[in-house]
């Protein structure tokens, strides 16, 4: 009889999710067989993303947050995600385990993705520990990106609503910014809003919103929020605009065509992702690829030729078990 | 007839070799048989990988490194690429336009890879414009990452001879790195030498290479090398230390082994990224995802299960022309 931690999780405890999530991480097969048992009692959670450039506070805002939510009785998972850097480390977790208050908490479950032990990416582990946090029965999960990258905006589009952190004064002037990144705040947040140049930087964001039909949807203009989180200063104006977000896109289509194109993305880079293992093993165990390697380096056959003519040879039975 | 610069490419054109990898950045359909046709006449460039942290210099020790090698009468091409921040931008392609008094050389060609439209991820696009050089006759390609991310290493690993690139004082103590950083090193550099910490910077690493057996590897020891690159100092003991590790490496068994293992990869990803276009599109052409998205959705199926259904309605028929 296999261990199985889906009931225990269900049953919200913090002990199973923690082994669940190292199963995971570890790539453990036994792990696809709770998360088959999960996925039915998911999609209860809200979930919150907060990103931002480096040096913005946010695991600070995070914790903040956390606590304004928590004092409307409503339990919290935080998932702080840090995949970027494999040339520095070490401050993220410090940060998390200062903040450890907060995890003594049990309305509270905190886990830090330092790691890149995932298989299948960043993307895809976050979606996997945010179900299980979400199995868990937290009404809240923030989801909380360190670094800058391409994989925390990938990272952040699991969120219903996204929390863009700004500062004053640390060049995160709007010009700067890439574009696609301004478009996926649905709420401005102007951190350490006491510094010099605040007003200037949320009077940039308001004006850019304003011209920007992009970032400026039918339903829901993102407004820009001033906090000094570490001071404990405008929290309850961004949980009152994060509720907003949430009361407008839940009224309209927006928040089930959300989560149909997540659930769309999500099934299709899983499959992406396991059929990479599944292609390798075979082209590993017939003696394939090694022979295809040779005729390469030989410079008789090319990879490009190769990935036409193994794409040739795959075959997609119609998925008749589905349409039962 | 179909426009082919695969022979423009191979008479060394410029003009042909920016074309065709705006192709490849495109995902337009034209590029594939141009790099097939380009494929035979590869591998005869010499890689070089530039790797570090950010604020080391990397890119004008790049620029500084080419002239060297010029001086030999070597061509050079360049791939600079910088896949890690959405959040700012601006600065690598401005430095590259600096730069640009190299790019009148026409014995060098200069690709910057600051964005993200390449289809299959950075490594892949990198390993294409890299080809594109190697045809065009570059006996050298100098790879530089401008980011710090998992990206960079996976870009790194296309290189012959990897170099780290480190400063005195930018909090790149050896400790703070994550593992598996140091070990991609072939020569470490010591750039911007001449500010304070670089002896105890230099000292570091040599007693980490002496103490590390991963590092130092039976046939090769990295050194370390020292530059100030804005002032030239130290970049012909640089080349040397790179032409050394080739002569190593190409005296023994691993520098074949290393092409083969790139080869090895180089053909399962594209094979693994192709095939998830085509059942990509399977699914969409079929109705079967929104099929699949639908039930998930409606928590009757889950996208674990979903994932093994669709692969085990994924069939290899034997790939018999490859054995002629």
């Amino acid at each position: 009889m296999a261990i199985d931690y889906a009931d225990e999780v269900l049953q919200g405890s913090p002990r199973a999710a923690a082994r669940l999530i190292s199963w995971l991480e570890n790539g453990d097969d036994r792990a696809y067989p709770c998360m088959e048992k999960l996925y039915p009692h998911t999609g209860k959670s809200y979930l919150i993303g907060i990103t931002g450039s480096p040096g913005a506070g946010k695991s600070t805002l995070t914790d903040k947050l956390a606590r304004a939510i928590r004092k409307r009785d409503l339990t919290v998972g935080i998932v702080a995600v840090d995949p970027s850097s494999p040339f520095t480390g070490g401050a993220v977790l410090g940060d998390r385990v200062r903040m450890s208050e907060l995890s003594l908490d049990p309305g509270v479950y905190i886990r830090s993705m330092a790691t890149r032990g995932f298989l299948g990416g960043m993307a895809q582990a976050t979606n996997d520990v945010v179900k299980v946090l979400d199995a868990m029965g937290k009404d809240v999960v923030i989801i909380e990106t360190v670094g800058v990258g391409q994989d925390e905006v990938d990272i952040i589009d699991l969120a219903d609503t996204t929390c863009l952190v700004l500062v004053p004064g640390a060049g995160d002037s709007i010009q700067s910014m890439k574009s696609g990144v301004m478009e996926i705040a649905d709420v401005f947040v102007i951190n350490k809003s006491d510094r010099a140049g605040a007003d200037q930087l949320a009077s940039e964001v308001s004006i850019r919103v304003e011209q920007d039909t992009q970032i400026k949807t039918r339903d829901w203009t993102p407004p820009v929020i001033r906090t000094v989180a570490v001071e404990d200063q405008g929290l309850e104006e961004l949980w009152e605009a994060i509720e907003n977000h949430r009361q407008t896109i839940q009224s309209g289509d927006t928040f089930i065509e959300k989560r149909r194109e997540r659930t769309n993305k999500e099934t299709l880079r899983m499959i992406h992702n396991e059929m990479f293992r599944v292609i390798r093993e075979h082209l590993e165990n017939t003696g394939d690829l090694d022979h295809f390697v040779q005729a390469i380096l030989e410079r008789k056959k090319d990879p490009y030729s190769v990935m036409r003519q193994v794409l040739s040879n795959c075959v997609f039975l119609p998925q008749s078990i589905s349409k039962e």
